[in-house]
């Protein structure tokens, strides 16, 4: 019988975008293996939004590192390891970075149920008359369900976290295609990024039986919100024009004593959907969560989002009227003040742009912890 | 013997600075009379630093709104309610207004115990050199046991919030100062706001006896973070000379069915603070407060600020570096969250700004509920 | 004969955005009367974006004022006298208010030729299906005509800057609109001010024969930008539903020792259309204008936006990337400087928005000097 | 005879801060060699504050790439190119690079008279306590006369532009200076920067004997507005703990078309400052530079602050209370604004915080042009 995998997942703080010192203080260490890590998703400091430039400055300071450690060149680094960089630490929230690995165990393992498994999984590239339209959706269904294939995870109730990045269009873009007669599904650059993660997400939902592939037409993408996955968190990078993508879940031939669970967040102050997530992780709690239980958890994953109506269970929230601050920064910091004060600790991932991703005004939250060892 | 009083509060929405339709049709139902209001307090949308204009916005409309009810000048509605426009409600925080009023009971009431006890207090005017000072100390705290006095809270640990509206130094107030050969605590306007802010605090501090009197020499405002009041929540602005002060406990004396208690956050993710209040007011739950409890409650206020040292909990916190948004924008949209999460709701009073109020990163949390008529 | 009309205007700094004092003062002194008042044109210092509240608050401080000098409602000041407050005082630019009076000539005085003249007109209230659409462009035309002919513009290159505040739609004029059936030209509030605006000044360029109004349909509207009129000034605004126009030109019947002059900025840093419309007012200088020369000038009134093709004369800008500054917000500060530095004053009308009012990325500038009395 | 120096400038679009392409190009192209680039100066497009990362994501793009030309480490890169970015490119400021070459002529040339010169210099590695304070500004005059003397620049009048780097404090740097029993300028790392940039442009009005050294006491920096250099320029940064220098004048032994003249600005709108400066370059004109004249134009480098005073010649400005858009942002589109309508060109240099660089509110502009070959 084959050995286990093991996923390994590490939480490292960040002084800066560019500051890649505790991962290569880990690496030095030996708490971790370059070869075997296969995604970092980080936490920067940016505004998030279009002129974020902290993503694109993590992500650089951590292919010179990685490149070195590896012997490799930059672009190599790229290709082998899945670096999403989500800008925005609005309110509390602590820079960081997740570093996901992924090892096979050294000796055979006694069962100890299922356990996280890491998927890793990328479309084919989009032309840029296929983003933010069904051929997106459909192509990134089928690359869900191979990297959940490849991780092991079986059933669609086992996935509870689907990171995605994915493409936008650009003028250049948009021109190549006109230009062979195609028409993309929008003009405006910046709408292409809600459009690729709305795609991208809906992909998901496919890919896990959450709608039916049938439901979903060129022009539910951005527009019908009642169609969404759970799971999916996806953000649009210009860097890249195919979807890549991790899957968190949890599967048999996995060992370690790390497991994920997850629940969707009604709303941005929805609580008791994290409080669930805890709960079948063995860490329920009356109020905050317990220094001992908090040091089990190891990374907290949410996305979040200004509910479209304009209202939070019928009051008024300014985050779409106020032109200073982007709604996406408002919806962080709220989100990340929601899970901190259950959790007690600020180093989480909060995501915003949650089309598709949860329900309007909601989202995914996905918690990894240790459960103890088998 | 004497009719009890009745403190009645009203919170109500509004759909923008100037909006007071919500108060107008409650006093044309007859929800509330006009001559009963001693203060309001309100939560703008503006940023809430320099150039939040939506305060004095609201306020001139509430003005006009008074006069006209009270047949009075604008001028005379000033000198009778205490309008205190707090600006800021980023995250998913709620724009509305909390309308204090104070009447006496109609007829004598059977004994309930402790009721929310509402009293009002003034200073006499300071001269500028006086701002941030010692003397500010000292005229705050006579002028809060007063207040006290006048409501009936006989006793320092039945005081649970006190609303300060306290002046700032202007360039005319420090030139005039100068021209009688005094110096002023500061040059800096800006810096002003905090000194006077924190003056207040620790008046009430001395009040309460959480802190003596001999403690605060004039060095301690704006540096000895050690000395604090739970209970203060004080704001500067430019439009009086003089401490304004609304001291909110609960008395014997009063009738009703509002009480309120508080708590102090050590730091702004410090649920189990709030979780304390909640209790003491007999609407503790395990997780989010559900549904009945929370219609029991009637005001939620609360101070936030980003912790001076740059770390919630040991992660770093972005707020002080931050040149886009202001760190209390952040620290309110965190407090936000977290009292959000617990409660339910967004309408809350979260105001930054927390010098000497509450320990540096923290600050106190009171809540105002119905528990129950006599 | 008739007597002669005389146009008066007085520019006056603001200390924030209720600051009346200047204009209080100026009626006080008998600089002006408040009957003769018909317009305030003012730039306020909020971000003159969608949750600009510095707008509506100098326009409460304006009508509580001239209620009080007129002896009137507040109400009814708005009936009277149009009041155009645009947000956004980026750069050096400098609050101020400049105050539109029109008055009988107390004697008939000696032919001057054409001396400004000032037209006031309104619409009626439009439905909001009309909004952003052929009726509101073909309804402002007539009403613009009226306005000059009423002012005795006779001319229409006589008619040198036509400021319009129009109205915006929201979520409860939609509504109605849907309930009777009617599909509204964008179900996004923030898209239809740009509509209203773009509409709006279309009706300018009809007016003055810039276009034919053949030329446009409503598809035109916020698309076609090769249509557009060089003297229109448009800003949206909630709190009406039909446009009220300001016509400003030269016209005999007037007298004094005003004029107006105008130009069309073809970008952003066409700095040579100004020195044109000085030019015509017998002000040109090498350089920055002179004092004694700068002392003849009454308003500057310029529009500007951000060229939508995201370059100056090949260079790249970053206004439309920009997610923590609105790009309008950039594009009155560089327009403002543009003009400051040629005029050497910064108390300058630079307002954001310029759809349809000059060519793309460029807009009207038009200047009102003193060339000697009669 | 010794054969001349020649001095390169290129100016290069960047479309973004990570944007090395139009660089790499024009040294594929053979347009400069990479061995002979002495400096960099650029514009990155972020906010200019505590938190713009563009700077160090534009320095550590141009390393990698640097390194890879060169052969070197990015360490080494770092020791022989003066990497000098600016944060901000508000209104209509264009990003991009300012590549400065040295070479030998290839043969001797007739002499052309003095011709732009390029200087390096370096201090000594700076103590924490001497930051800010009269060692710094020593140290620095020092090494501004000895880049100078290399340089060839005889005549401090023929010095027009001292683009310093300079070091600041960090909480650490202090740490160690207390534990040695030193005191530091302050605590406050922000304002470090300031003393940091103030002292280094007194050291260049030392060298350059705009102030006497006898005048300048600790207490004058950040103090004393009245002492200033007309040609400094200077930016903090993290990265270092020496100050780096460049002048830029003119000088014999030098060949080549270019050259540079310079004004001091005595405010922000004072066109005529650089009016005087494009006509000792033989490019006046009455209005904006024509075309011709601007093509010869090779780079302009300005310095913006806002006024302390809150005055613009005697008008309100609002960049001082501004609490979303920090001063500097609101000085950088100013200036930019007022230089980009003479110039007509937005492709400029102008940088804020302007301590002790220029008077107060103003600041040096500084021109390079081509003049014709010898």
């Amino acid at each position: 019988m084959a050995l286990q995998q093991q996923a390994q997942v590490l939480r490292l703080p960040t002084a800066g975008p560019n500051d890649t010192t505790a991962l290569a203080q880990a690496l030095d260490r030996g708490l971790l293996r370059a070869d075997e890590i296969v995604g970092i998703v980080g936490k920067t400091e940016g505004n998030g939004c279009v002129n974020d430039f902290t993503r694109g400055y993590a992500t650089l300071a951590l292919k010179v590192l990685l490149a070195e450690r590896l012997a490799c060149t930059m672009a190599a680094v790229e290709q082998r390891i899945a670096l999403v960089m989500s800008g925005g630490t609005e309110g509390g929230l602590s820079p960081h970075l997740t570093v996901f690995c992924r090892r096979k165990a050294e000796e055979r393992l006694p069962d100890a149920g299922k356990r996280l498994a890491i998927g890793i999984g990328f479309t084919r590239r989009f032309r840029p008359e296929e983003i933010g339209r069904a051929a997106q959706i459909r192509e990134t269904a089928a690359a869900v369900r191979a990297a959940m294939a490849e991780a092991g995870i079986d059933d669609a109730a086992d996935a509870h976290f689907v990171q995605i990045k994915c493409p936008l269009l650009t003028q250049e873009r948009i021109g190549e295609a006109r230009a062979r007669g195609a028409d993309t599904a929008t003009q405006d650059t910046y709408e292409s990024m809600a459009l690729s993660r709305g795609a991208s997400a809906l992909g998901v939902a496919v890919a896990l039986g959450e709608i039916c592939a049938a439901q979903v037409a060129d022009a539910a993408v951005g527009s019908d919100w009642s169609l969404f996955s759970g799971v999916a968190s996806t953000s649009a990078g210009v860097e890249l024009q195919r979807n890549e993508i991790i899957v968190l879940g949890n599967a048999t031939g996995w060992t370690g004593d790390l497991r994920i669970e997850h629940d969707v967040m009604a709303d941005a102050i929805d609580l008791e959907a994290a409080r669930r997530a805890l709960s079948r992780l063995g860490l329920a709690a009356a109020g905050q969560v317990p220094t001992e239980a908090r040091e089990r958890i190891v990374a907290v994953l949410a996305k979040a989002e200004a509910a479209p109506a304009g209202m939070i269970r019928g009051r008024r929230h300014i985050m779409l009227d106020d032109s200073d601050i982007h709604s996406t920064r408002h919806a962080r910091a709220l989100v990340g003040g929601v899970l901190a004060g259950l959790i007690g600790d600020t180093m989480l991932y909060v995501s915003g742009g949650a089309e598709h991703q949860g329900p309007a005004g909601g989202g995914p939250v996905a918690i990894i912890a240790r459960v103890g060892s088998p």
